[in-house]
């Protein structure tokens, strides 16, 4: 279904915390959504350590094969929080401090608490310009086609806010969801699978639902495309061919 | 702080849903507890989406540089399951009807509703072996270091039961928090970047908190390894540094 017009994204996840289970990412769901409503196809994702060869090979593979790519994590005071430092390994280039995050982090923090250790925040790789943080104002940054971000979901969540207006947008691809009630995939798999070979352009996807003890169990019917006319129509036929077959549907 | 006689793994989400923001995933965060308590490292994961040649170019990547892979998703009976096909074009077989799968899947469905959609849950990459699912018994599957799951969460984690007594564990590591309220990263920014660099045997990692309009905000200081007397020192010793500075601390 992808239009090689769209731009395309790569999300970089960076923390210990991820791997290790000790944290539960959900930036990557926020992401997700975000570049949704921006027509931008996020592609990949990638979660990696606090490790820098291991930051800066996907890095470097993910910014080369896309137009854009998200980090998170990485960039608070303390000792493992190297992104900048693998960021500007990645790029080449050298780590200084940015004299408007300076400004920024020594208003905040005042003479006497401002420390080295929060003064480190204020490098970011050469020729990066920052993303503003309403929530605790240390900046992230973007260098390139590369958005470095706080691993914080919070604080992640705001910075998207100044880094939209940097995007180009591409044509949003419009969802339709057909809810099927009570029969599982394997029930309705051949009318799905020859509606989808009617419509290469569009995407058509099968998710089931409730495996639990309690409540109902059935399967969600995907249909997505660029072509707002061309998703109801593909919706209007599967539903009707689903109604024919006896099934019941509601379509959301 | 990676022993290197430590077994490494890799995850790999397959799935559209994950990469369009419908679904958040969490999955890897169920397998990177499971894998912690068998002391395997997770060193990377990674989230493609339903396209045969991304899934081979991750898998392939993966299993060449970790002692294991785990897939979560792509395995159900519908036209966008494509792991199976996936994974045998990554290990270069074909991917045939297996015995045993089939007579589960004959046993549950029973004639009628035996349909050729849900025949395609039988097919797996020859030389593989089964793995178990106690849920809805469409079975995952095991080829050479990869391991091949459900991407419904429940069936993941059920299948996990099947897939632990087939993994070399490693030693567990240990874990020590320190909670400290009130003080924000930066402020023991330096003590920890001490306690770090005198010990680099183990992992030292630090995370805020609280960063919403109610509640107590401040840091989680988390020591791992796995030398259980060495983390235990390191976290007496840290504990006592930040009482010192006057810092107030609860150790979990």
């Amino acid at each position: 279904m992808t239009d090689h017009a769209a731009p395309t994204a790569a999300v970089l996840i960076i923390g210990d915390e991820i791997l290790s289970g000790r944290t539960r990412d959900v930036n990557l769901n926020t992401i997700a959504r975000f570049l949704a409503t921006l027509g931008i196809d996020l592609l990949e994702a990638r979660a990696v350590g606090d490790r820098q060869d291991q930051i800066v090979a996907a890095l470097n593979a993910l910014r080369a094969a896309h137009d854009y790519v998200f980090t998170t994590g990485g960039i608070g005071p303390t000792h493992d929080d190297i992104t900048a430092d693998a960021v500007g390994a990645a790029f080449g280039v050298l780590v200084v401090e940015h004299p408007e995050a300076l400004a920024i982090l020594e208003r905040r923090y005042g003479p006497g608490e401002f420390n080295a250790a929060r003064r480190r925040m204020a490098r970011i790789p050469e020729g990066g310009s920052l993303i503003a943080n309403p929530v605790t104002e240390a900046p992230g940054f973007q260098i390139g086609n590369v958005f470095v971000m706080a691993g914080v979901p919070k604080i992640m969540e705001a910075m998207l806010q100044d880094v939209a207006p940097r995007l180009r947008a591409g044509a949003v691809v419009h969802v339709r969801t057909i809810r099927v009630v009570g029969v599982g995939e394997g029930a309705i798999a051949d009318l799905l699978r020859a509606a989808a070979e009617a419509r290469p352009d569009l995407s058509f996807g099968s998710y089931p639902f409730g495996f639990g003890r309690d409540g109902e169990a059935g399967t969600q019917l995907v249909i997505r495309g660029r072509d707002t006319a061309k998703v109801d129509l593909a919706e209007h036929d599967l539903s009707r061919e689903l109604r024919s077959a006896g099934i019941d549907i509601a379509v959301t």
